[in-house]
């Protein structure tokens, strides 16, 4: 049997499986072949010095020379087909995302193209230990960047309606570039971070703006990357300043709890998809509603975690798309509920999935009230 | 005659034409359909109600109402189907990078899916005057940042082999360090910034590393984006702390005198692919070699420019797959030479096309040598 031809066609910026794959960092699309162990590059002269430094593939090509003949900047497609003339390979396997403009013109000139979806290459999902220390260094940046906007927030007073330190009105821009700045020190890239005051938290992806509110719930989700290893961590931990309400303490506790039956449910072939509905099953018996307020949403409306890696979304997910989940994928688990008008509630630890169970890679404490 | 339907699967976070055309933000992909002026995002639970507030599009749809029927978590080619079927539409309009994963199951479905190459929103080509605004604000950040990097070298002093700022040895780090910082200040997001030492600027995507040399050539290329209008700007200086050689002032002059060049040549109808050629001539012609140099290339070896805006890398290109550049038009210029051993110097200006020159957004000095 012939050995599958892998192509992968994207800037490794974005595409993980490409950085994955060479552990080179390109700006600009490239053109990366695999045939059994064997990893090509296809590169052009901007890259070709650093990509012979840096790439761990087994052969640089000259994307000028390979373009010889067919023109100066002769179209990608051409390029690819003479690529895989070359070797004799007639068909290639490409990712689900890989571009339609490339794969009509590869298919009409007689190459057979057969996508897979993700997880492309299904080595990204179990971590090695190598991965697992990069994931955590992340967190501990996220941990200590979150520290120290809680700690703002504790030498913080309350005044009438706002929070106000050193003489400053507290919001979510200045908690936020608190946040940055850490996560800098530890060359850590933050973005859209959320700090969400009040029911701007309710749209669990609102970024937040604005005074921070006595008494009212506040959302820090945090999931930077690591500009030297790629790597992101996610966190997110809900925080009142002074007093929540009873309704808003009721549900941490839901939510804490919520997390702690996901830990005792995730193991080596756990299904994503059963525990998600174990989650909204959990807050349905416990009285929260989940379902349409007016325009927006109420309740518990989005997945219960997902899949970090290279990726800040990637598989496994615990959610309607989930599936089995391998021993040494990472994961977080975030349950959460959102009711506007009484608060949002998000609590988020990211875990690493073992044979017998999970260990738990997150060690930021969850308490609500910040005196 | 029926008017053009055109789809996005995608998300706008990495998907500029979407974030253009809906002006909101989504960490995942979403679906995007656009029917004459007509706009309509379908999305997940999660995201319904902030879309409703923030995303400016006719019609938002509920993912998880139109996977009714077909079952929850139902494929996305499904979900397009229908949205489609609902419209009477049997064709659409995708981008050339539009997934094959979903054009295969939507054409198997019926469905005639056309593609159409880079730029996909022609209009994102021309900036209105609110986006040069965001650029040009992106471009005082840059220079803020540069400059205060030039600074610390400035007040820095030469010790031996090292160049030394309150004790302490001055290295591409330090410098990205001082620049991050800056930039945050200004909700700038600095990513992949090149602080590129000596023969590590020879590879000219090199992001630098280690100790600032005196008397080489030093790469400074910053390219952030603002986390507010989501727009970059770009530019690159070359320094050297202490004295030049000979050979790099002459290559700094030619340098200089291209991007002279290019600014006289920049007008509304200009080919970029044209204009790339007579830089590579003109340095040919005052001697400046360009090829292979053992396992590297040295000379100038890369593209005189490429637009700016939502994407970092964007049309028009003044390169070998540059065309005809429209008024309106961000475009950088940034001719470079690189021989290892002796230094690498870029230079790069962002302009703005009119219809009968250029206006350049850049204000910073070009100062080789810094005492």
């Amino acid at each position: 049997m012939k050995r599958e031809a892998l192509l992968i066609y994207g800037s490794s910026e974005t595409d993980a499986d490409l950085f994955h794959a060479t552990g080179f960092l390109v700006p600009d699309p490239v053109i990366f072949l695999q045939v059994g162990r064997k990893k090509t590059l296809v590169l052009p002269d901007l890259e070709i010095g650093r990509g012979r430094d840096e790439a761990r593939v087994d052969e640089i090509l000259s994307l000028s020379e390979m373009q010889r003949g067919l023109g100066r900047g002769a179209p990608v497609a051409r390029v690819i087909r003479r690529l895989l003339r070359d070797r004799g390979l007639r068909r290639v396997t490409v990712p689900d995302r890989f571009p339609v403009g490339l794969a009509d013109p590869l298919r009409a000139g007689g190459i057979r193209v057969r996508w897979k979806p993700a997880p492309f290459r299904p080595q990204r999902v179990r971590k090695t230990p190598e991965e697992v220390r990069a994931i955590e260094a992340v967190q501990r940046a996220v941990e200590e960047a979150v520290g120290r906007a809680v700690d703002l927030l504790r030498r913080a007073r309350i005044r009438g309606d706002r929070v106000v330190y050193r003489g400053r009105t507290v919001t979510s821009e200045l908690l936020k570039t608190v946040i940055h700045g850490a996560l800098l020190e530890r060359e850590c890239l933050g973005k859209d971070t959320i700090v969400a005051p009040g029911d701007q938290g309710c749209d669990p992806h609102h970024r937040g703006q604005g005074p921070i509110l006595p008494g009212r719930t506040v959302i820090l989700d945090v999931f930077p990357r690591s500009t030297a290893t790629r790597y992101f961590a996610d966190m997110t931990r809900t925080v009142v300043k002074g007093r929540a309400s009873p309704e808003v303490r009721r549900m941490y506790e839901a939510v804490r709890e919520a997390q702690e039956r996901v830990f005792s449910m995730l193991r080596a072939g756990a299904d994503g998809r059963g525990v998600h509905r174990r989650v909204q099953e959990f807050f349905r018996r416990r009285g929260f509603r989940t379902g349409p307020w007016g325009r927006k949403m109420e309740g518990f409306f989005h997945g219960t975690g997902h899949g970090v890696g290279l990726e800040i979304h990637e598989a496994p997910f615990l959610g309607p798309r989930g599936g089995r989940i391998a021993a040494g994928a990472v994961v977080t688990v975030e349950p959460g509920l959102y009711y506007p008008g009484v608060g949002a509630v998000r609590l988020e630890d990211m875990v690493l999935v073992t044979r017998t169970g999970c260990r738990n890679l997150t060690r930021f404490p969850k308490v609500l009230e910040i005196p």
